[in-house]
């Protein structure tokens, strides 16, 4: 982007060029400047340029610059802006703003904002927007395409077109715009509407779900309907995609143990950073403590076997990699309806022989290890090291098959449970296994040590 | 989906029944069923609900119904079919079954699927439809929407439509289709052409890329041109959705550790499970296997001083947690270029004080820990007790910080290489952690331990 330098220039000079650019290609250059020159340079923009730079949820300083115009600007901004795009940016505004910015408002935007602001972050109800194309079904397809021209440059989609009853407005049909270009003009608009049933969202729905119907039937948009049949609204596939793009990141974070955060890396302040990652770090180090109470349990075979100690962090990782493994795999597989959740028995009965044989190939690896190394003379393992490899090899077995059981089991209870089932983050599995890996690893070690070095 | 059971009725029957349903849904339906009684059903469909079924990427049958339909059938469906959804379906049919059926299509959809079969797979080449509509820019708007009217029942979408100079051929210009419909049926189609210059992608794009085009700029589909200007096809947003679902499936897979698998649980055989966890498995098994060897430098200090092993785990664990955490949050940063490989150093500026203040945090607990246990009796941890719980919180610290440095530099070294930051999974990070964090607590405990009970 042919951007120049900020210094070098005055304000009303750089909104001037950034006209010539596509919207996204002026908010990643906005992103990119301080929260005070963004207010600024949006504030020299004309108000159609600035209405649209607002309209992108990618601008991070949106409420920023709502809060730092003058009232009468920010309000000509919200009125121009699309109704979900606007409760969005007020959503995070603060008191006092928030009212004396919602009071300002002409009373069909406010309400329109109001209804909107009624449903929870991250529910169709919150991403969907109002401003969709709707035509009563008795009007030809003529009428439809001189309607939509009328009202395309205020509505957010005009690809998919809903069918309404003339009297009480409840949605019949859905039409495409494609096929609507197809039909004759004096022709009902009926006969150009999908021949399937409308699919539709209930506005509770959380938006990954949406976005997983959106995906399937490969729609642009799908409507929001409340119980009684009427669209409230309708969520878009862009919409849908930057949810994703949330989710994804949540995810990421999720399995990296530790709270999603929603600003970029690089803008979230140092104590913020503190906390979400503090808050997770705790609560899995008060839980690994069970670890040192478990060896604490064993500390008396530990002075009588020091050779087990050397096997213990190699032994407990192995539980930790299989189980996050499981856990993986079946965090997808939920989330993509591959499996649901009375197939947990099918699960159990695969991990099980998986982590038999996974535990196995890792069981003889480590057999090999410790022959090798005592035959070649690198380290003793003492007179019974025949006896300590059948112990590691039998442990391992044990260890990754529990792994294996308790990550693949734990997301189907967290989701029975009415949890999110990518909470159960690698890490917290791990820690889990690690506990249960000691007690697993000194029994064996007793059943197959005692009366030799045990 | 009010389908009865397949054993009530005779497969013609359901075949028909399934005509009142969303494509999406008979997908899902026949998903469900054996390749066997799937090839059955699409037989018995008339050819164009079968093409529209064969269309679906979510289809999971498609290449093994391909493959035992009778070959005048088979062609069919393939000649009806998008080309993008019939290269990928033959992409994967194995010889010489694929051959066989290449040779019996028409040369024009021959030339057309060979052609996309040159790019690699997740290539923006290989998600591209070449079934697009183009204009040569001396049409007019009138022209336009007749050619669509003609062509719509072919093409993939016409909501994007491309407008070529009318000799050499080359992009000029991209039109929506609500613009089309405003502009009057004798003007020109620039006048109605997007204001900016198109946004295009090469065909060697990688698909994540290409996704993260799409959603910036909120396109309905973009165009793939070649380095002399010419559209070889397009991307459309279903397709980048369903790129994006791999793309997110992927990242927890290797998040949790494994490669990627890429059918769903339940269907992927128990050999190639064993593969895809076992590879990974086994190389992370060697690596923590460097814990062994260093906690075997250290037996001498292990065996006058036990207490330390009882705390291995939990320090241990520490590191690999608070690396997890740094590599996810870095990989996502990458991923969404909120920050790029030269601000490496700013990460790491930022990294150093995290980990010191979280380290600082556990050592803390740490510490409160072992004094509790040791004034309440619970447990004896010797004469030296003090000197133990400073040497457990200053080594908590050192390994915490070198986590969190290690976990987020990790991604920016794998990019620099070539490879996908991703790929540096959470478990990979936990290992190396493992072992340094070996060295970190037993160098910390001989400086603080050295003379007492070392």
């Amino acid at each position: 982007m042919n951007i120049v330098a900020t210094q070098d220039l005055d304000k009303a000079t750089i909104a001037a060029r950034l006209g010539h650019e596509h919207v996204a290609d002026i908010v990643e250059f906005l992103n990119g400047k301080t929260a005070e020159e963004a207010t600024e340079l949006v504030g020299h923009m004309p108000l159609q340029w600035a209405v649209e730079v607002l309209d992108q949820p990618q601008f991070q300083d949106a409420c920023e610059v709502i809060e730092a115009l003058p009232q009468d600007k920010a309000v000509a901004l919200l009125e121009g802006m699309s109704a979900d795009r606007a409760s969005d940016v007020l959503r995070w505004i603060e008191e006092p703003s928030k009212s004396r910015l919602r009071e300002a408002l002409t009373p069909e935007t406010r309400r329109g904002i109001d209804h909107l602001l009624t449903y929870p972050d991250g529910s169709a109800g919150a991403l969907m927007t109002t401003e969709f194309v709707s035509v009563p079904s008795n009007w030809t397809v003529g009428q439809t395409l001189a309607h939509i021209r009328e009202v395309e440059h205020s509505r957010e989609t005009v690809y998919a077109i809903y069918v309404l009853t003339p009297d009480t407005k409840r949605l019949v049909n859905t039409v495409s715009l494609r096929r609507l270009i197809f039909g004759a003009p004096e022709a009902p608009i009926g006969s150009v509407a999908n021949p399937y049933a409308p699919i539709t969202v209930p506005p509770t729905m959380a938006q990954e779900e949406v976005a997983r119907i959106i995906s399937k039937y490969d729609f642009l948009a799908v409507p929001v309907v409340d119980s009684t049949g009427h669209v409230l609204g309708i969520v878009t596939v862009d919409d849908v995609i930057d949810a994703m793009i949330e989710e994804q990141t949540e995810d990421v974070q999720r399995m990296g143990g530790m709270e999603a955060i929603d600003a970029p890396y690089l803008d979230i302040s140092f104590f913020e950073m503190i906390k979400k990652r503090g808050g997770w770090l705790c609560v899995l180090f008060l839980s690994e403590m069970l670890t040192t109470s478990a060896m604490q349990v064993y500390a008396d075979e530990l002075e009588k076997a020091i050779v087990l100690a050397l096997f213990i962090p190699l032994v407990m990782s192995s539980g930790g990699n299989s189980g996050s493994q499981a856990t993986s795999l079946i965090i997808r597989a939920l989330a993509l309806h591959e499996v649901r959740l009375r197939d947990w028995w099918r699960v159990a009965l695969r991990e099980f022989p998986t982590g038999l044989v996974l535990g196995a190939i890792l069981g003889v690896i480590g057999i090999v290890r410790i022959v090798v190394w005592q035959e070649a003379g690198i380290f003793d393992y003492g007179e019974h090291w025949k006896l300590l490899a059948v112990t590691i090899g039998a442990a391992l077995v044990g260890i990754v098959t529990f792994g294996s059981m308790a990550g693949s089991l734990l997301p189907f209870a967290l989701k029975r449970l009415g949890f999110d089932p990518a909470s159960a983050s690698a890490p917290f599995i791990a820690t889990l296994v690690d506990v249960t890996g000691i007690v697993i690893y000194f029994s064996v070690a007793w059943l197959f040590l005692h009366g030799t070095i045990l």
